[in-house]
């Protein structure tokens, strides 16, 4: 097998490489069990909403003209021809100069009013007179016929995430099934001879799994569903077949390979990924640390990643890329696919010219004040505490020997 | 059925009044279906972790002093005297001075050796010799026993949402079950004449029930479990009945009313709490707007809201109180429960003394530019379509009568 030389990409063309990734296919889902899901396409409104003017408060709808000059010291007077409960139908109830109809909050508005006078600015002086206090403003204390939104308007636009609020509008609409982007399978191997499962007593010499159980996680909060294909001794031929079975028969749209951060493994990921690709790597080696040795290669529209052993290099190397791929392939559009926000140092933070650092960091926000101070989370990227004190990745960039004091600089939250 | 009157109260004093709530109990779950509980005590490590010390890089576990001075121009010697593969307990190996192990990444180190040098800067002269070209410090390339964590120390504290990270390093540790508190139950009412089921096609005069749907996604989102028990008449009778069987029967922690803002509605909803919790209101009424009609009261360890029907302010009541108290019951700690950005306005924003003002804004971020900038999304707090346009609240403060342009104010992000 020839020796694998690296070839450290910087992140931003590795983000581009993932961009010519495509957008899976679409499933239709209910709208009950739409949260968080991608929306496909525009979602137009089948109709006016609301489909008729309402009113906002409890009072007396009006035609405002008729309340101009209105006051405490000189009040008008209307007549009261009838009154709308709410969700009766108001269609045959109009009203003319000087005349009024009692409306509850939500009743439809009949014809000819055009604004609602609230309940407590009139008093009523016998079943059929009020007198009355304010004037009203045309539009007053009414939402009118297709405010909300209109029929055949775009309503949720296709690549939307879908929050609690666009559930609302769709049920708002009537719309019961929505079209989203399927959720991407992820399939999750851990190579290395010196890993057991997590429900094994690992012997002396072997450490349980972690990354499988990382990733999942990190999978299902990206919307993805996970495959764990358990682990796979270093050996080219189990390396290679369990690939393949994620990539054939599971029909994976990710494959996660991590540990072979050894020489030998890494080797026989690279040269797995190119039997099953029929070319080399996308990627082969990437200018950050940690996450040097990480591996994507392409086939079809699958992807294929080999990630760094440690379980904190693992982890940053899943959100620059794979969390980010994700993104692309769920069609996401007007989000950024990472949390950022600008935090102050409150120490130096070396870091060296070549490559970009990504720095566990945690994060304080002293009370009231409108900025973060971050303190770097010091240990090496097999410790999985350091990602349990770390709140983000502070981002030293790849021209730049480190932060000063104070310096502010960007940091990516984890999630 | 006397008139109620609102007492307003500020949303800090609501707070506290939340704050007196108690903490759910708990339950035990598995630790791959533990993602974004809640732990409800201190997890303590059953194990050092690692639990012996191992080689984080390929290359020879040594002794760091017998590589002082060492260097391309005056290279060292030392003697190899085994191989230590992955997964292998080298318990029985020991090396002396001038002495050393090959070792592969997560390899477990010798006796007698305290670091490992990397196989770039060696050359195999013979089967049992090395040259080697640079020093190293004791404790370079190698996790120490417990340096991850050690036996008997707190890992995750009580109170810590588990992460993906946190996750991982209970599977570290070979913990499977792991004790969160329990979700909470919330049940959701909806009231009004003029409001039916999102299944049905509502006739002229009503319109579909909203609230039921978007709360039912931000309870999930909270990590509750939402049960909609469907739309009531405005009759007190109904009202008392399905706000009884939320508690009684349902047991539900929380019951949500949402609607019933015409004056009689929230007349029921009062008395109706009043019944069941034998005393008046905690808050009838919160200085706040859109949300001023809020009710809260409490049964036992349960409340029960009143919230406002229309269904903007019926969201913002729900993320300023009914989250909170998610947030309070199942005992998170160390962790707002609010996300918060600065931003500036790119226009003045008015508001009126004596409330607080919740407008929801849009916020965009200029490309690599520390600041938000945000915009107001006007709109009646019946249109759900100003929520869907909206990325956050921005708080005006009670005493205030409006943000300038250009001046810098909090924002509340939406979930």
């Amino acid at each position: 097998m020839e020796k694998d030389f690296f070839r450290l990409l910087p992140t931003k063309r590795v983000w581009q490489i993932l961009d010519s990734f495509n957008v899976l296919s679409s499933e239709t889902v209910e709208v009950v069990e739409a949260l968080w899901r991608i929306t496909s396409k525009d979602i137009i409104s089948p109709e006016d909403l609301p489909p008729f003017p309402r009113s906002t408060m409890d009072g007396y709808a009006v035609r405002a003209r008729d309340t101009f000059g209105a006051s405490e010291s000189e009040p008008g007077i209307l007549r009261v021809i009838s009154e709308i409960r709410m969700g009766e139908d108001a269609s045959n109830i109009e009203i003319g100069p000087g005349e009024c109809v009692k409306i509850w909050t939500g009743g439809h508005l009949p014809k000819g009013a055009d604004s609602v006078l609230m309940l407590e600015y009139t008093r009523a002086l016998d079943d059929k007179t009020i007198e009355i206090f304010k004037a009203v403003a045309p539009g007053e204390n009414v939402i009118l016929r297709g405010e909300d939104c209109k029929k055949g308007e775009v309503v949720i636009k296709g690549g939307t995430r879908l929050r609690a609020q666009e559930l609302g509008l769709l049920s708002a609409l009537g719309i019961k099934m929505v079209d989203v982007t399927r959720r991407p399978r992820v399939a999750i191997i851990s190579t290395g001879d010196e890993i057991c499962a997590v429900d094994e007593t690992p012997s002396f010499g072997k450490i349980r799994d972690v990354n499988s159980t990382t990733l999942s996680s990190l999978i299902k909060m990206d919307g993805g569903i996970p495959i764990p294909l358990g682990i796979v001794q270093d050996s080219r031929k189990d390396i290679l077949s369990t690939i393949k079975k994620a990539i054939f028969e599971i029909d994976a749209d990710i494959c996660l390979i991590s540990g072979g951060s050894s020489v030998g493994a890494r080797d026989y990921t690279v040269s797995c990924f190119k039997e099953i690709c029929n070319s080399p790597p996308l990627v082969h080696g990437v200018a950050i640390r940690p996450g040097k040795p990480t591996i994507i290669s392409r086939f079809e529209n699958k992807a294929l990643f080999g990630l760094p052993g440690h379980v904190a290099s693992c982890m940053v190397v899943y959100l620059l890329f794979v969390h980010y791929l994700i993104y692309k392939i769920t069609g996401i559009k007007d989000e950024s696919p990472f949390k950022r926000v600008f935090a102050r140092s409150i120490k130096a933070i070396p870091s060296v010219i070549g490559r970009e650092d990504y720095v566990r960091v945690r994060l304080k926000r002293p009370e009231g004040k409108n900025c973060y101070l971050l303190e770097p989370v010091y240990g090496r990227s097999g410790l999985i505490s350091t990602l349990v004190k770390a709140d983000g990745l502070l981002v030293i960039p790849r021209d730049c020997e480190g932060i000063y004091p104070d310096e502010e600089a960007e940091v990516i939250l984890l999630p």
